[in-house]
């Protein structure tokens, strides 16, 4: 058994309400999954298929710490979604089985450096700068599946100091969380430790150093940072 | 001290020349680094910034084994490239001190659904699926940074079934290595185990099942695999 040359990473963990932490091996992320959003984004929120972009596992921002400005932008969102969480592998998982592989669910914020992301739009470009910068997915304490039973129904929402800027309800998605774990299942193969953040709802908008970003999911939990 | 609620995932690991592992945290890439696959891709290489994309990091291919043809492509290309191995992390990193934040070197292959990502570049939309797929990154064994003090020169190529493919020469990048690893770190936070796939040479094209690639960095190493 050969040894590393220097310390390898730390695990990313997101904690699980009543104690244990849940692994972090991927982050995934759906893109345009409420239709009010995808309008707010200039894009037709005709029934496509789902698309999804990633960020690194170690970009996770738990219990609530700040989050400091990203470098290299002028323009960070707030996006604010519910995360899956897989706790059983597979490839090719059908609709119908696909709750099945989900550990359980949190509320989460997918950051953006819209700036970023948006120049890579307009040249074909790749998003991970926009996306996947550290520190970028802040993350709310997990809950068991079986405590969210039907992830087809639930509010989402953000309020920035205490004002809301974001709501929708997990009814309004256009992917139903079975259909997009099942989706992204043919594209990769899925294993414990996956986070799928399953899109946000219309209001995204800039934020500032100092701001308070405080989210909810119906039934599920909250997340909540600071802009340092 | 929490204890995870299953097994978490494994560090991915490159092997080094001698022994020892280098653990593996992000997989970064630049898109478009040599002048003649720019023009290849219909891309126009002015001096523009570097841009990037990502892998997921346990997408490592190590010692050779077989790259199962991925699902949800019928058109998968090689890309073959130095790689380079971060030690030292830090943000902000000036040109003049890069290669000190450099601990190896490994020839590598960033392998491309590129149905996918030309579909998603058609559209502005992200990069993830066409590139970083399973097992996307097969890599050679990782020699010191010690042993390959120049990393402005040496050829770069690939044969498949021992026909020429992709030849090139490290003098030919557009952004030298040293610019790479200090325009990234302004962009994220280098960390020890990051790896950075510098760009390919012009001439990809399309492997098929039983295809062998076998790749070279002159100076650094080899990297093989047979598609499966």
């Amino acid at each position: 058994m050969s040894e590393y040359v220097f310390a390898p990473p730390a695990v990313s963990a997101v904690p699980v309400a009543g104690g244990g932490l849940f692994p972090v091996r991927r982050i995934y992320c759906v893109g345009r999954n409420y239709a009010a959003h995808a309008r707010e984004m200039g894009a037709d929120p005709t029934r496509e298929p789902p698309f999804f972009f990633a960020k690194p596992a170690d970009a996770v921002l738990t219990g609530g710490a700040d989050l400091p400005y990203p470098p290299q932008t002028k323009n960070l969102h707030h996006e604010m979604e519910l995360v899956v969480g897989i706790g059983t592998g597979g490839a090719d998982i059908p609709v119908a089985e696909a709750l099945g592989h989900v550990w359980g669910y949190a509320a989460g914020l997918d950051m953006t450096r819209r700036d970023l992301q948006n120049a890579a739009k307009k040249e074909g470009k790749p998003w991970e700068m926009g996306k996947g910068f550290d520190l970028s997915a802040p993350i709310g304490t997990m809950i068991p599946a079986a405590r969210f039973p039907d992830p087809s129904r639930g509010r989402v929402a953000l309020t920035v100091n205490g004002q809301i800027r974001q709501q929708g309800d997990l009814a309004d998605l256009i992917w139903s969380i079975a259909e997009t774990v099942a989706f992204l299942s043919g594209l990769v193969r899925l294993a414990p430790g996956d986070l799928i953040f399953t899109g946000t709802p219309e209001g995204v908008g800039p934020v500032v150093r100092g701001d308070l970003l405080e989210g909810v999911v119906e039934g599920v939990g909250t997340v909540r940072t600071r802009i340092a």
